[in-house]
């Protein structure tokens, strides 16, 4: 099996292929060998048969110039795959707040706009991931750092992750966003008042936190710990006092995430970029080479 | 902020859009009311601001025929905007054995050919999901049972997911094929022989192993299930007995993955099912509406 990609000279090769890899090539071979002639090279010894630190010249068979990579491809060659960077868009807000329903209308705005999503919910890492934790309070903390250890995974891939759980304790995020790069985390507070999301009770599970028949509700009987300074502020009615949408909800969402650059090749400048070089250039004309 | 992707009736809809999904669609509402004169509904009340089951057409504020997502986006879907299937790429053998190299390696070559990859391996999962897990048998299993979790979100967001770990427990890596759906998983048996690895030794881990250093080693004082039945294995000898090169054997994947059908839009066929309609049309015309 051939490949004309990996096994040309390196001088040859794309610099976007090697960027941020430690990547080994063997010495410029003089074809004068066996491979020179299309004969195989004469077996070498067995215990360089697989590539690693100690791999020298001769361990690479019959193939002369052979690169290979010692380390995975880099976060931004991914982004820049995707035309996008990625993300943790990380939801928080009371139960009924509407984190999934907004999330999921996000995450199709967005698919429909060709970016890809990752949404992880209680469906898909409660009932995985995370089946062998309960809600004391350990393990809801266990539960959120391995949703933002995952998020994070996701994010290094490219893809815009979106994670939605109550997520109530500020302690929790803050440590979650601490692992993340600066830029990486965006909390997303759902700001719907307790007396909306109670009346609401889609699942009916206030009901049962009122009676009793559920312990350690947040928001009844364990606290919520809102946000002080999140990224993103989502409230449920509009500056005239209507309630919003779902989907206006997500668009807002959606608006912040195009203005920061998050929906762009990493490599195009953000709008804040922009304003700062017109402001520069007064004829107006973009000038990518000074970004 | 408009859209009209997700505002317009429903009948103009892509069908893509909406495939799996359980859509809720306001109803068609006559543009009667105030929302055609351009000017905002009346509020409503407030305990149906945010999107739920009992959302009426009233709730959607000023907008009709507004349409929003109560699942996320589909794998198909996503696979279709990647041009590619997700698939779990298992990687298992012996300390040393090349599982990383090769994995990169594959990486690399995948991600030319404009593939979104994932590479799960010690460095992004030991030092952060799993940090809280050590080597016994139960982390050890636990260990396992975490990454096949996240592989199969990885696999679930359309991506060639890899994992690199020597899982050397048949059973652990079965529990994770069983989590899987049939043809996701693909186990990958690096079939080097103990001799070659130990003889590499890249770390220097065998010789502390074999000097008691380290104790429960794999493949020295405890044991290295080799799979039974792999989807692919990867000798380190040629069948004239040469060594083989990481990129021979990345290249030996890629082909696999590609014949398979892994690498294309999931709604092309298959190399196998292209055979059985040659097979069939005598003519030798492919009709895909036959697939």
């Amino acid at each position: 099996m051939a490949s004309t990609r990996c096994c040309v000279p390196a001088a040859q090769i794309p610099s976007r292929c090697c960027r941020r890899s430690a990547v080994r090539v063997a010495a410029q071979q003089q074809a004068t060998g066996p491979a020179a002639l299309g004969r195989p090279a004469p077996a070498v010894a067995v215990n360089n048969a697989v590539a690693g630190p100690h791999l020298s010249t001769k361990d690479v068979g019959n193939s002369t110039n052979i690169r290979w990579h010692e380390s995975m491809v880099a976060r931004r060659d991914k982004e820049m795959l995707l035309g996008q960077r990625g993300c943790v868009l990380w939801f928080t807000g009371l139960s009924g707040s509407g984190k999934s329903t907004v999330a999921c209308t996000l995450e199709h705005l967005l698919h429909e706009r060709g970016h890809l999503t990752s949404l992880l919910d209680g469906d898909n890492i409660r009932h995985g991931l995370n089946k062998d934790l309960g809600f004391s309070a350990a393990d809801r903390t266990e539960n959120i750092r391995r949703i933002g250890d995952v998020a994070k995974l996701f994010a290094d891939a490219g893809a815009v992750t979106m994670t939605s759980f109550i997520s109530p304790y500020r302690a929790d995020r803050d440590m979650v966003r601490q692992r993340c790069q600066p830029g990486e985390f965006l909390e997303v507070f759902m700001n719907i008042p307790l007396e909306v999301c109670e009346a609401r009770d889609p699942k009916g599970l206030y009901k049962k936190a009122r009676a009793g028949l559920i312990k350690n509700f947040t928001g009844i009987d364990d606290p919520y710990e809102a946000p002080t300074q999140p990224e993103i502020t989502v409230d449920c009615f509009t500056a005239d006092g209507h309630p919003r949408s779902p989907l206006d909800m997500a668009e807002q969402i959606l608006q912040i995430l195009d203005d920061m650059g998050y929906l762009r090749d990493p490599r195009m400048p953000t709008l804040a970029a922009y304003g700062a070089l017109q402001r520069k250039n007064s004829d107006g004309v973009l000038d990518y080479a000074q970004l």
